[in-house]
């Protein structure tokens, strides 16, 4: 049994409006209609794989849940980071906490946020490797090039040229930075190299001794994060000082291109990084004009372009572009050069300096238990829609400022009110007085759908007094 | 005295999504913060001018009363027209409408779609007309070319080179349709030749003379579709099947190339028939780099590149474009390149084939009480905001499929429910059960916002039963 390890902590900026910091790519279903982090686990669920464990900031806690419940799957375990530290403390945190019940066995850590359309020979190249990693191997997958990349690192085997053929493990001779276009160029040619993906398959054992000889502090750091965290919900919370003493750091820099007996399988199914809109563009289902499009996105007479509409009532048009992105959402749009995708960061720059919340954040606001979205807003005034999980509850709170009316439209509330506790259905409605106590809870076997009318002074999200909660917040 | 006739017929559809058939350009704050009809009324209303008069298509009346009132001007007469006939028949119908009160009187003729930033120019020009108008000449104005525009009709003067420099009326010797580049160069270098921006002043009996000489079919249609149609609410209704009849042609037509004694008076100011997303970039205010902005819309190293956010909070946000016009909308989208924004109307084809609404329409319905938009929709419930202006009501109505709770969150409403009045004040609901009659009205001096929360099983616009309607619709 291999454990899946899916490191699921990034922030996907660089795929701006699509993904923002409170709810990056990796939760957005940017191919297909999965997830890609839905899609990443199912990759590594089935035969031969144990239930995975997730490492993931603590923001996106209730996420990874939600998001892995709705695929049926049940994760081992959700270690949270308080700040993301790069991939070798989570590594290395991972690897900890397996010793704890399977201190022999291997772990097959992987991104959540990458494409890999073709499952099966997916784990064929996990398979692949099993042997190598069962022999003290720290095994990596590479993707055979089929350009001249430059935005990916490289894997450099020792091999002879035709190396990046091999059904199996080839010794790797070392690590490339991403390549200038000469270079990539003459690694495209070579025939020894490879993309470096990112992913990598080895026993407890084995990274536990590689971290032991190459980076010691940050095991100590990763181990003491374990020891003095807390289980909490069902989650795994790492200490935040032991883990903000870590070294933020690459698996890359601080293990791999130090250590011996490192093979990487080649893998020559299609692969993508979705690094960037472009690397979107590229990957995607191309017609012959070279335009990809996704939701109600229409191209005329467009060539090398990508158009897309994240929200089935926004309708995109392009007309007569050439290498130009377009992503659409009722928030925030972004028109760009294809090749100047990369600078989506500067914007977001530039939107945080003048304090759109855009830059991070999105209407929709995901909560333990359910989700909230802002419809309208005046001054004495704001619309939600509140969408509440079967057999979840929000906290008993009240508010200093505002008063409530709820209108049920899907579902059944059971809604508690001062000592009144009353049940609330499709077409009623029910008051919440400014200063009362009062909770919500879905007691059903479906999603609840209310409207909440708010009406006062101040309409903050601050404006809250919680005095119990289901989900330890404070 | 002259008169303003004010032709606002037009559906504009080359400027969407901003302008669209429900709602034209016309009655958008495209260039400033007043609408483009708006500021046309206010530069034709003062001293010297008498109250407008305005020629709309039937279904924008109640915008044009709510676009006037909101800026002071009370118009002699709304004519409407129930399908759109081009200018010579509604230049007819308001030479003949204004004889019966005014027989001798001036008229000044302007589209309501264009920009004029300079009033006083512009005044200054139909001053110079006024005594040639009086001689019985059609005076017309042109705008002096500031470059070889392909996209204008000109106006050729019978003059020597220069006189489209003089400040007073010149001869016209014949009308030029849009040219192709070579001819527009030669025009641009010869010094004869104006733009035709279709603003005309001449007598109402030298025009009614000049239909009955040229064009004595339309001037027929015209006097039937005012002798057959009716006054209402203030209106004036052209009668449906004569005007039907009515030739659709435009008045340079039917009358300018045939007619004599036509002068023009060189106009040197600034003027832009905002006829393209282009035309709106070209004709506004460009940085260093040519990017036009409006709204919280963002250029990063842009060129020649027009962004602009129709809505206070949608981020648009621009990097590395050049030639690109990107207008955003939260339910529709257009990136066009610059040179290509004349096929906007190829694009409205595809997405009326699909069944769109965003083709023609707004998710603001505009009323004659006011204006609703939809703010969430779901398979049994649909959530609306409502604004009511003072003073007015909504009709007496009851639905089959729907019930309605309303929440009122700004000002008073008076609401019937069956045989009880009520009035409902901030942060009070009402609820309106299946098949009641039910009628809203706002009582007071500021609008009335309510939020509806609709749930039924069946949620059309079209499942309403009116009993009484103080705007008299069926």
């Amino acid at each position: 049994m291999i454990t899946p390890i899916l490191l699921c902590g990034g922030s996907g900026t660089r795929l701006w409006p699509l993904s923002r910091k409170s709810y990056p790519k990796q939760f957005a279903p940017l191919v297909g209609t999965e997830t890609l982090f839905q899609a990443s686990a199912r990759r590594v669920t089935g035969e031969g794989f144990a239930p995975p464990r997730v490492l993931t900031h603590v923001d996106f806690r209730f996420i990874v849940t939600e998001q892995l419940a709705a695929i049926g799957i049940a994760p081992a375990a959700v270690l949270l980071e308080p700040e993301g530290r790069n991939t070798a403390p989570a590594i290395a945190a991972a690897a900890l906490e397996l010793a704890e019940s399977d201190p022999d066995g291997l772990m097959l850590v992987t991104p959540s946020d990458h494409a890999i359309p073709d499952q099966t020979a997916f784990r064929s190249a996990v398979t692949a490797g099993i042997e190598a990693a069962r022999d003290g191997c720290l095994v990596t997958f590479g993707v055979r090039p089929d350009r001249a990349e430059t935005g990916y690192g490289y894997l450099e085997l020792s091999g002879q040229p035709g190396a990046i053929d091999a059904p199996g493990p080839q010794p790797v001779a070392g690590f490339v930075e991403k390549p200038d276009p000469t270079r990539a160029a003459d690694m495209l040619r070579g025939g020894t190299h490879l993309w470096n993906a990112g992913i990598f398959l080895f026993s407890v054992a084995t990274i536990l001794a590689a971290f032991e000889r190459h980076a010691p502090a940050i095991l100590d750091a990763a181990r003491s994060a374990i020891a003095q965290g807390r289980p909490d919900l069902g989650f795994f919370r790492l200490d935040s000082d032991a883990w903000g003493a870590a070294e933020s750091i690459s698996i890359d820099y601080a293990i791999m291109e130090r250590a011996d007996a490192i093979v990487a399988v080649p893998f020559a199914g299609a692969w993508s990084d979705l690094g960037s809109w472009n690397a979107v563009w590229r990957d995607g289902a191309q017609d012959t004009d070279g335009v990809v499009t996704s939701g109600p996105a229409t191209a005329l007479d467009c060539t090398d372009t990508l158009l897309r509409s994240e929200e089935e009532r926004l309708e995109l048009v392009g007309i007569g572009l050439k290498d130009v992105v377009a992503i659409a959402m009722p928030d925030a749009v972004l028109v760009a050069d294809a090749g100047r995708t990369q600078e989506v960061r500067m914007a977001l720059d530039v939107l945080k300096a003048k304090g759109a919340p855009q830059a991070e954040t999105f209407p929709k606001d995901h909560r333990p238990w359910g989700w909230f979205e802002t419809l309208a807003r005046g001054p004495r005034f704001q619309v939600k829609r509140i969408v509440v999980h079967p057999g979840a509850a929000l906290s008993l709170q009240s508010h200093h400022h505002r008063s409530e009316h709820w209108i049920v439209v899907e579902g059944t509330a059971r809604v508690t009110v001062g000592d009144a506790v009353k049940l609330v259905s499709e077409n009623e409605s029910i008051y919440v007085p400014l200063g009362a106590h009062h909770r919500l809870e879905n007691p059903g076997k479906l999603p609840m759908v209310l409207i909440e009318v708010q009406t006062g002074s101040y309409l903050g999200e601050d404006d809250i007094i919680r005095y119990e909660d289901v989900y330890a917040r404070g």
